[in-house]
Parts: structure tokens; C-alpha cells; sequence
């Protein structure tokens, strides 16, 4: 698979080739400081599962991990994000107006590899998952500094927010594959399944580590209002009206803006069992995707598939 | 024409439903606010002078509205722009943040629109016009606060930021309706000269109509040091190193600010013959995209195309 990878990060670069000298080397940084690639990989994976048609899914693995990196990029603008992936976010370097035409930029090269593959099907697949993901982002932005929320809202928010593009890819991957149609469901269930663990485990990943090791401060999400699962659970477990209820009240509404305090806060989430539990629900989706891969007879491709779920969960080790 | 404009605004409507309350109204508004319904009119009609597949064409056209309500969206945050189409932004009432995933909401609905015509052609003009928009508002931007530009420079430009959604309108209607390819790209000639004439006409609106008539202060583009056509041809005729052109200098590059001073200058190129020779060129285009209509056999149809092309026209006189 390797190889393809490969393929797939000279199909980005192309498309993500801008004629601007001023903008061209800061959208190169950030097209090629990708992570671990875990979306594209997922499509071709679901595609070997049944018919291999490389050219196809590399076209559409390039066209996710594009439409990824746009999403990341207008993501950061709105969080106003300074740093990602350890480098310097756009936003951090050009003013809003570039970020967001850069970012549509990105978009529309990934919607042209999308039209690439010549397959309604993968199109009308990319252009919803697009429409999940703006769905997820403004659930997270409008739910933001509320903390009276249900675990549906915080589900169909990562939903639309990470997994609608890790259940996209596998549904492209299979249907450019041929799969038959029950099949192509359970690799779209697999990658759907995939994503709510990354999600998951990245909010409490957001709580549980240090700046430096994920390039952002501890606590992110708190300071922004955004209230994820663990925190979910942490406020569960509080008797309200209680001081540290109160307390998680105040920095959620952003009535408390403070530093220390909030760094206490982020303590006090880590010495409850909240973290714990919510990698508990992640692995309750772990093991519903791998029973999904019952569907792919090619030991290799089910192989490889299990080690994709696997980097997933081993962010979380 | 005008039910299918109808079912056009319908499915745009329904497309850019929000299940959020806070932004639902405010999306609406803008989405309704819509001008004249330029571009789905030429698609439907460029369909129509061939075979008139109503479904898909009403689809493809509702997904053209789309984009372009989309790109606006973006466009005035970008711009910080006040006021569009007589009514406030979204940009004066939400954060950057709400109206960059607004904006990405609705180009989210165009793309399934667009994929919804099941015609991997149409989809792919869809997604390379997004590209060209993007590329022709990427090189306004960069090039902006530059007073030496090419004429080259300034209809590259504004092809990809205005005209290109006319000749991708067009050239869809066009292959929707089954034309043959010779006709195709007759058709795509045709909007892209709408499109030229559309957007000088607009350039030397913008220096000669009042705030009142344009819902903007005259002389915005040189407020925000971008360089038109109408502009150009001022410079072109002022002796270097003169008064008159240093002062425009010092308000393109941005070291005069003074409303006053600018108005001054607005003032000055009114009285020159800059705004006139620019409609000339406009004029140019306008008689290219005349004598295109040849193509069109049916009269009724080539007669709505011409009421369109006068439609362009008719806001300069």
C-alpha cells in the first residue's frame, strides 16, 4: 500500500499546486505536513477489498484527503487556531480573507478529483459527506458555551464533524471496488465506526496531554466552550450546584477566563474516571468495526484494514 | 421561463434549509435576497435551445444559484462588505467563524445539486468552475494595492472570479440539453462574454453610482486597491509622475485613506472618457456573444437568450 500512498501524496501536491508565489510554498507546507494519512488509506483498503481499481482509488483517495485538509484549514480560521499537525496554521500567517479563499481553493481541487473518477456515485458521496461536515461544524459552533447538552447532540456533532469523511471514504473505496451494495454498507458502517473512536479519543486526548505533545495547550476544547464526552461525563458524575460544578459552569459559559484555574479544572477531569469511560465508549466502537470486516474475504486486505483500526486506537495508548 | 425560475427558487430554498434557528432565518433571507437569476436563467435557456430535460436542468440551475450565493457569502467576508444586494451581510451579523462554514453549508448543497444531475460532465464543470472562481478571487486579492497591471492581468481575473459561472451555466445547460460538442462550446462562449460584460459593467458602476443606487460607497474597489479596467484606462492616459497620478497611486497602494481625497478622485475619473471607453469593451463582448446565438435554431429560445444579454447591458445605461 505504500506505493499507492505515494501516488495518492503526488495526486495531492498537483492538485494542490497554486500558481501564487506568495501562497504556494505556505499551501505545500501545509498540504504535505499530513498526518498518518489514515482517510486515504481507508479508501484504497475498502476498494482492495474487492476490486482493486488503482487509478480510480487513488483519484478519490487524493480527493479525501484534499477535501480533509480544506476542512482543516477553514476549521483552524474559525478556531483561530495558531499552530497544527506542530506547524503554523495559515490563519496564523495570512489574514482571514486569504485563509478562507485558500481553503475554498482546496475544496474546489478536491471536488475536481471527486469528478475525476467519472462515478456519480463516489460524487454525489463526496459532495454529502462535504454537507456532513459543515452540518458537524455548525452543531459544534452553535452548541459551543452550553453545557447542558445530551450525548445525541455530541454524537451527530462528530458525526458530521470527523466521521462523516472516515464513513465516506470506506463507502467510495467499496463502491469504486464493486462491492455488492450490503457490503459497501458495512465498509461505510467500519469507517463511520473508525471515526467516532478517532474523535472520541481525541477529545480526551485534548484533556490528557500536554501542549507540547499535540502541538495545542491542554484543554482546548474547554476553552473554547466546545463541551466533548469526557467533559459530559465529568459534569454527570458532579452533584449541581456543587463548587466544582460551578466551576466547569463558569469556563464552559466563558465566564471564566483564567489560565490557572482552567489548567486546575483540566486536573480535576483527569483524576475523575471520565477519561477512562469515554475511551470505553471509543472502544465499544472499535469492536463494532471490527466485527464489520467479516465482510472482506482477503485475509491481507482484512489484515491491513485491522492495523488501520488499530493506529487508531493506538493514539490513545 | 418563469415557473421554472420558480421551481429554481424552490429547490434552492429547500437546499439551503438550516435546522438551526439562530442562522436559519438569516440563510434564507440571503438565499431569497437574489438579484435577477442571471445564471440559472442562461442554463435553463441553453438547455432549452436544444432539449429541454426540465428535471436536471432545474437541478443543475438551482446548484449554479447555489455557488454563486455561496461564493458571495464568502466573498463579502472577505471584503468585510456591509451590505449586498440592499440588505445587511452575514458578515456585519455573525463572527468570521459562522459565516466562513455559512458559506461552506452552501457550497455544500450546490455540490449535491450538482451531483444530483447523475451527469459526471456537468459535475466536473461544477467543480473546475469552483476552481477558476477561487483562482480569479485569489489573483483579485494578491494583486490588489498594485496600480501596474496588465490588461491580460485584469480579464484573467475577473474571467474566473465573475465570468466563469456564466460559461460553466451555459456549457452545462448546454450538455444537459445533448448538444452537440461543436454547440457545447458555442454556448460557453456566450456566457463567458456575458460574464466579461457583466463584471466592466459592474467595474464602472462601482466608480459611477452613489452609495444610494449600489448599496455601496462608490469607488469601493479602489477603497479596497483593486485595480479595473475603468481604472486602468485612467492611468493609462495620465502622464507619470503628474499630480493626478500620484494621487491615484498613493490610493491604490493604500497610503490615502481620506474619504474625501478618494471621493475627489472618484470625481476625476468620472470626467475623464475612462468609464466610456470601458463600456466600450464591454460593448465588445456583448456583440461576440450576439453573434454566438447562431447556433440557437429555435427562434422563442434564441430570443430569450438575447433578452438575457440585454438584461447585462441594460444596468449600464
Amino acid at each position: 500500500m505504500r506505493e499507492d500512498l505515494d501516488l495518492v501524496r503526488e495526486r495531492v501536491a498537483e492538485a494542490a499546486h497554486v500558481d501564487f508565489p506568495i501562497v504556494s510554498g505556505m499551501v505545500r507546507d501545509i498540504v504535505q505536513a499530513g498526518g498518518k494519512k489514515l482517510r486515504p488509506l481507508l479508501l484504497l483498503l475498502a476498494g482492495k477489498a474487492f476490486t482493486y481499481d488503482r487509478p480510480r482509488l487513488v483519484t478519490a483517495a487524493a480527493g479525501v484527503e484534499l477535501l480533509h485538509t480544506a476542512s482543516l484549514v477553514h476549521d483552524d480560521s474559525i478556531d483561530r487556531a495558531a499552530i497544527r499537525r506542530g506547524q503554523p496554521t495559515l490563519n496564523s500567517q495570512l489574514n482571514t480573507g486569504s485563509v478562507i479563499l485558500i481553503g475554498d481553493f482546496l475544496f474546489a481541487q478536491s471536488a475536481i478529483l471527486a469528478a475525476a473518477t467519472e462515478n456519480t456515485r463516489v460524487v454525489s458521496i463526496f459532495a454529502s459527506t462535504l454537507g456532513d461536515i459543515c452540518d458537524g461544524q455548525l452543531r459544534e459552533m452553535l452548541g459551543a458555551h452550553i453545557l447542558q447538552q445530551d450525548r445525541d447532540d455530541y454524537l451527530k456533532r462528530i458525526f458530521g464533524k470527523t466521521a462523516s469523511l472516515f464513513a465516506g471514504a470506506a463507502e467510495m473505496g467499496a463502491v469504486i471496488g464493486g462491492a455488492p451494495e450490503q457490503d459497501i454498507q458495512q465498509m461505510r458502517g467500519f469507517g463511520a465506526d473508525i471515526g467516532m473512536a478517532f474523535q472520541i479519543i481525541d477529545d480526551v486526548l485534548d484533556l490528557r496531554e500536554e501542549s507540547g505533545e499535540l502541538g495545542k495547550p491542554a484543554g482546548n476544547d474547554l476553552r473554547q466552550g466546545v463541551v466533548t464526552l469526557p467533559t459530559m461525563l465529568y459534569a454527570d458524575a458532579l452533584p449541581q450546584g456543587s463548587p466544582d460544578f460551578e466551576l466547569l459552569e463558569r469556563v464552559v459559559v466563558g465566564d471564566e477566563t483564567n489560565d490557572d484555574v482552567i489548567n486546575r479544572l483540566v486536573e480535576r477531569i483527569r483524576q475523575s474516571d471520565a477519561l477512562d469511560r469515554a475511551i470505553e465508549v471509543a472502544n465499544e466502537y472499535v469492536a463494532s468495526a471490527h466485527k464489520r470486516l467479516d465482510v472482506v474475504r482477503d485475509d491481507e486486505t482484512r489484515h491491513h484494514l485491522e492495523e488501520v483500526l488499530q493506529l487508531t486506537i493506538a493514539r490513545s495508548a
